[in-house]
């Protein structure tokens, strides 16, 4: 099972090969105004890299989003016309929940942030004490400042929303809550395609004619 | 020669599919923000209405630009990743350089607006009188305000961009300019496959891997 992964939702991009549950290659790029430049070489670099073909790919994996508007829809417009055109299944997972399966083990809920812009965060809180994550609430979109009446201890903060908003989320929110490490903030496309074939293995795909990308209404 | 163009730089969106340079369908959308939506059931209703699959497209098309920052990159990522997967060649024609030609044997200059928002547009200046249409000057962006100075009969002038500001164009700039009729202001993906099909017999092709949106430059 070749597994194709598109991660461009969010400033910092990356696409992975994975056979068989194993990563055999990742690619990285930053600048979400140059991802339409970087995907098919990169795509490419790595099927290189594998010693594999396009047509050996098995499955589309794509990053479904909340996130950057312009970058989400390049990842999201290659993934569907390619799985469209080799005629196989493509899988799309949420953004934040990409993010929340960095954390390794996590031995309390994980919250995850991603920058919505003008002091606004797209925010998703999962739990993990079954084997897979459990959404414990609607991920939604919520001004920076509603943050704090939120989160509550115990509770893992993660996200490039984090990074982004840092000083005031250090001095603002209840110091119990424990912040991620900075390099497991950004999601990762090799993240993405572990989480990709559980669901391919579930039978959970989606129609690359269908497939549009995460809209999260404000929170009231 | 099986051409499938897609059209999505403006706020009219096309796809089309022609046939040894007959359009055998042409399916049109609104709406930029939906052309994500849009573009893989459109392609697919085109090719069942016309009878044909996917893997015998021998080409395809797409509109380079300028125009809508997102929409032209989900048009180009569709396209390059169409290219790549099929192993076709892919032909980028500038989307000035398709709204010109849609004007039927021009007796003089064309000139090509399309909105660049903000009381900016890009204009591009064609002659016809050659069997290919000649750039008279490097397409430019330009305020608004600086379009009266440049533009002299004998012209005809035309694109989305006449419609956007047709109030102030039609009281500023010299009457004996000639302004196009509204149906043939938007690019339509039928004219854009006629292009590419000239260019294909040419030879001129682009790689999908190469292939970036056209970014033009301020005017000093």
């Amino acid at each position: 099972m070749l597994i194709l992964a598109v991660e461009t939702a969010t400033d910092r991009g990356s696409l992975a090969l994975a056979d068989a549950g194993r990563v055999v290659g990742e690619y990285a790029f930053t600048a979400p105004g140059s991802y339409l430049q970087h995907l098919l070489p990169g795509l490419e670099a790595l099927l290189a890299a594998a010693g594999r073909r396009l047509s050996e790919v098995d499955a589309l994996a794509v990053s479904q989003g909340p996130g950057n508007f312009t970058a989400l829809r390049i990842g999201l417009a290659t993934a569907k016309g390619l799985a469209w055109s080799l005629g196989v299944p493509l899988v799309a997972v949420s953004t934040l929940e990409v993010v929340a399966a960095q954390i390794p083990e996590p031995d309390r809920p994980v919250g995850v942030l991603i920058d919505a812009k003008r002091r606004e965060v797209y925010l998703g809180l999962y739990d993990f004490s079954e084997a897979r994550a459990q959404e414990l609430d609607d991920p939604r979109r919520l001004p920076l400042d509603a943050l704090p009446a939120r989160l509550s201890p115990p509770l893992i903060l993660t996200g490039p929303g984090l990074s982004a908003y840092e000083e005031f989320l250090r001095t603002s929110l209840d110091p119990e809550i424990q912040l991620a490490p900075l390099e497991m903030r950004h999601p990762q496309a090799s993240t993405l395609a572990r989480l990709a074939r559980d669901r391919l293995q579930a039978g959970i795909t989606v129609s690359p004619q269908d497939l549009s990308p995460t809209y999260l209404r404000p929170a009231l």
